[in-house]
């Protein structure tokens, strides 16, 4: 390949609102372009695209069609954006949200693309959001406590609602003839690379962090058969041997290269999950170094030779981000959702006004006028639990609670006081894996929220803690096309290509002493509402949910 | 007087931010004409007129100019309005929101009005929700605990902050030189009569609720001296004959008449508090008939031969609101302010364009889209201590809370639960008499929120009563002019003239069983949080107050 005709890859991230692809050098990753599709659907949360009944709360699908958009647009546009030919990429990877799954026949073809199927909400898949299977997760966790399945602990105890089991059995329960028409029950991730190279493959990740795969096997089929007589071979629809990171899966297939405008046969990586891929793109692969991805929610990933029982962690799996080290997940289920939040429902028609005559965000504006004011003036503490806690409780039926409210709280106070909730919760994390003997040497933040430098300075603040920063703004994307870099053989491992590809900023926000004593003591408030509320002192959480549902 | 000359009396209400005059006819009550004057300098919660520094958090002061400016306008424009003449005017009474109370020099001069101490914050009137005593408070409580002060159980155990001897602590504790300058400390409705009459005249009524008077003297200079040195001699700037209600305080000065419109002589009955001179117009006045007065916020009037000693009720006073019965207060001390706040903070800009477009207020809004579902079908349970709790817990640091929060939650499901909390507020107060063995026989409803019926009709679900309505918009004033008719001795006494001028709608409102069923669960949670966070289970309210008062 000639001087000026650099080696690429493309790294493809899928995420919760729109699909990106990225064209990055394999030399020295920088990356050359990128263009975005946003899903046509977005998120389904009240109703299928052919109408219907609504769906009920805490559901949230999403379209397949809307995936091989991404492929049919964004790639042939990041090739173009950065000026590069389809003969210049290597290797092209995907990541993916997840736990995103979807129940397909045989051969891969989604069932709501099935007519007959077409008007059946399980039928679709279900988002990393989709919160509706917190029974069943209630169920699973139970009966595995009872029975001492082994696999448990790895997953610090609790099973989200999240995951392929719930999310599978949720499906049985309700609509069975959906569930037994599903011969496979597959992650998005290895459904797009299904899709690129023809034959199904399965990543050892995605198996792991949201599939209980443990120590060489799926949790048994005398376990499933306690949770539903028709469960026991659910394991059937995800068997397949798995790939480790990194690996190629295959070859772009001739219908794959028309639909992306890559040439026939460029290798395709092994699928992976949008957060765990980041830890390449920001090298913070090394043992205890804990890489943030803060967006609508939060993802903790962090790699460590320990192997410990972290509570609430949301798994721990060998081989799991890279190999030879044990890879542990954690995270908070909404951040940057409950500022939007806050934006959608608490921000006056004056601030609304002053921020568009300024030609500025409402984020940006409450933001500016949240920081003018000391730790703890506002008076407020809040949980940030407005989509549940993921960890370290692992219940979506919690929800989100503001204290100290006063004639004088203004929608800035609350905004602030949710951003230290946030922090609040990152550092809860952190603080369980160093008391579970897991530490952290070195916290690294990466995601959409970068951009709030305020955000970021409380986050120093709270943690007592430097504050890293992955000098990319398309994280994923760009660890997908590290990893694509190494399935196509330009590097030896994923390590190597990180240290080549991947950036980081070091030490960017500092802790002020004076804020972090003052937010030592909003946090000592947020933890004692923490216990009281999710661990026992109060079930009202649960409690309003249920009537909610009962009125609804 | 002839026949198309009816002899009318004219009631003066002191509001918060306005105050009005309002003519009636002493025959049968009827409204003639009123006219209204806001104050100039409404409430000093940041600044004094002149500037200067800032107000500390929690004050709110007023300025006595503003309220003689309702004299001299809002008194003649009603005889304007009414059509009346100044010689059919046989009588004029005066309320005044309660506990206002301000230092003056002998002959009365608002200390605020000599040029040395304009500038001084503590010369100024502390409005009754100026809420920055309560340290004083605490300590009036806890030595008169120690002491077994045998006046304390006549307030549920508790003194307001905003009470005489709470504020009158602060201003010896912060600025002894007005402390000592004031040779009177009075409350506003008594000095408002003293600029009609030329003379000093004290209420009863005032006295015993707001003063501590009980029994026939005030707190014994022994116990005074132990909250300050200095303190020992107060009751010297209140001591006075007390004059029971409906009676006369005298007649109009010269100046006074001129100042009005009204004529020299016409005389003026003693001073009363706006909730309790309500009782009259509502003919509220016998045992067991609750009065609430629900604006900013609620105050409860209730009479009853039974004197019992009810937790954090606000006072017990005999002949408090009608001679020869118990007068009890309660009260809830935000309520349309808290509803308020939420249209201040919590009202996006599409809401806002929604309400301009279709030409109605926020509030029939947020109250429209809120009345939208069922019970508990919001999932939020909040507590309406945004300005502290009056009844039961007496406990002005208390703060606001609002649970159940998530992305789903609208600005209408947080304003219905605003709603419901001040409901559950209610409750609260009424159970809490009737478990200390005075019992509430009926419920009757005054002030601005009547008009929002949604409203009304969740308190008589929570409550699970009928609820009458007051059936004027002007229930202090035409109380006050109640009150006037009797001093100068168109009836008997307060009750005959009450059944003559007084006007209840019964039963408006009557519970519907299932809403009624649902709420007895929402309140079960409110009643728990009320417990966790207002009675130790947790302080974290009290040190979010304290955190906020260290950082600014």
């Amino acid at each position: 390949m000639e001087a000026d005709m650099p080696a690429v890859t493309v790294g493809v991230d899928f995420g919760t609102l729109s699909g990106r692809a990225l064209v990055v050098a394999v030399e020295d990753g920088r990356e050359l372009g990128s263009a975005v599709h946003e899903y046509t659907h977005g998120v389904l949360e009240s109703a299928l695209p052919g109408g219907g009944p609504a769906l009920p709360p805490d559901w949230a699908l999403q379209v397949p069609q809307d995936w091989r958009e991404v492929l049919r647009l964004a790639v042939p546009g990041a090739l173009a954006a950065a000026g590069v030919g389809a003969e210049q990429v290597i290797g092209v990877a995907v990541d993916f949200t997840s736990c995103t799954v979807l129940p397909t026949t045989a051969d891969g073809t989604p069932l709501s693309e099935l007519p007959a199927f077409a008007g059946r909400p399980h039928a679709y898949p279900k988002l990393w959001k989709h919160h509706a299977a917190q029974p069943e997760a209630d169920l699973i966790v139970r009966l595995a406590e009872e029975r001492g399945e082994p696999w448990l602990g790895r997953y610090g105890g609790r099973v989200s609602s999240e995951w392929q089991y719930a999310k599978a059995l949720q499906l049985l329960r309700e609509d069975p003839e959906i569930y037994h028409a599903a011969d496979r029950w597959i992650e998005a991730a290895d459904w797009i690379v299904w899709q690129l190279t023809g034959a199904e493959n399965r990543n050892l990740c995605t198996a792991g962090y949201k599939g209980l795969h443990q120590d060489g096997h799926y949790p048994g089929a005398d376990y499933l058969a306690s949770l539903h007589p028709d469960f026991a071979g659910f394991t059937a629809k995800l068997e397949h041997p798995l790939s480790p990171l990194g690996a190629p899966a295959g070859e772009l297939t001739k219908a794959a290269a028309e639909l992306t405008g890559l040439r026939e046969g460029t290798v395709v990586a092994v699928g992976n999950v949008d957060a765990h891929v980041t830890s390449a793109a920001a090298r913070a692969l090394d043992p205890g170094h804990m890489l943030a991805i803060m967006g609508t929610s939060t993802c903790h990933i962090m790699n460590s030779p320990v192997l410990a029982e972290v509570p609430g962690m949301c798994g721990a799996v060998r081989d799991g981000v890279v190999p030879g080290l044990w890879g542990y997940e954690a995270g908070q289920s909404g951040v940057g959702d409950i500022l939007a939040w806050a934006v959608r429902t608490a921000l006056p028609a004056d601030h609304a006004a002053e921020a568009a005559r300024r030609g500025i965000s409402p984020h940006e504006l409450l933001t500016e006028k949240a920081a003018a004011q000391p730790v703890g003036g506002h008076g407020l503490v809040a949980l940030d639990w407005h989509s549940g806690n993921r960890s370290v409780l692992v219940d979506h039926h919690l929800s989100g609670l503001v204290v100290g409210l006063t004639l004088d709280t203004r929608p800035e106070d609350v905004y602030r006081a949710l951003i230290e909730a946030t922090a609040f919760g990152t550092r809860t994390i952190i603080e369980t894996f160093e008391q579970a003997g897991v530490p952290v040497e070195d916290f690294t933040a990466a995601g959409g929220l970068l951009k709030n430098r305020f955000l970021m300075q409380t986050y120093s603040d709270v943690l007592r803690r430097p504050v890293n920063v992955l000098s990319s703004e398309q994280g994923p994307a760009l660890g997908a096309a590290i990893h694509a870099a190494v399935a196509a053989g330009a590097y030896p491992d994923l390590r190597a290509a990180s240290a080549a590809m991947g950036r980081i900023e070091r030490a960017v926000y500092t802790p002020d002493p004076a804020r972090a004593a003052a937010y030592d003591l909003l946090y000592a408030e947020y933890r004692a509402l923490h216990d009281h509320f999710g661990r026992g002192g109060s079930a009202v959480m649960h409690r309003l949910r249920a009537l909610r549902a009962a009125g609804r």
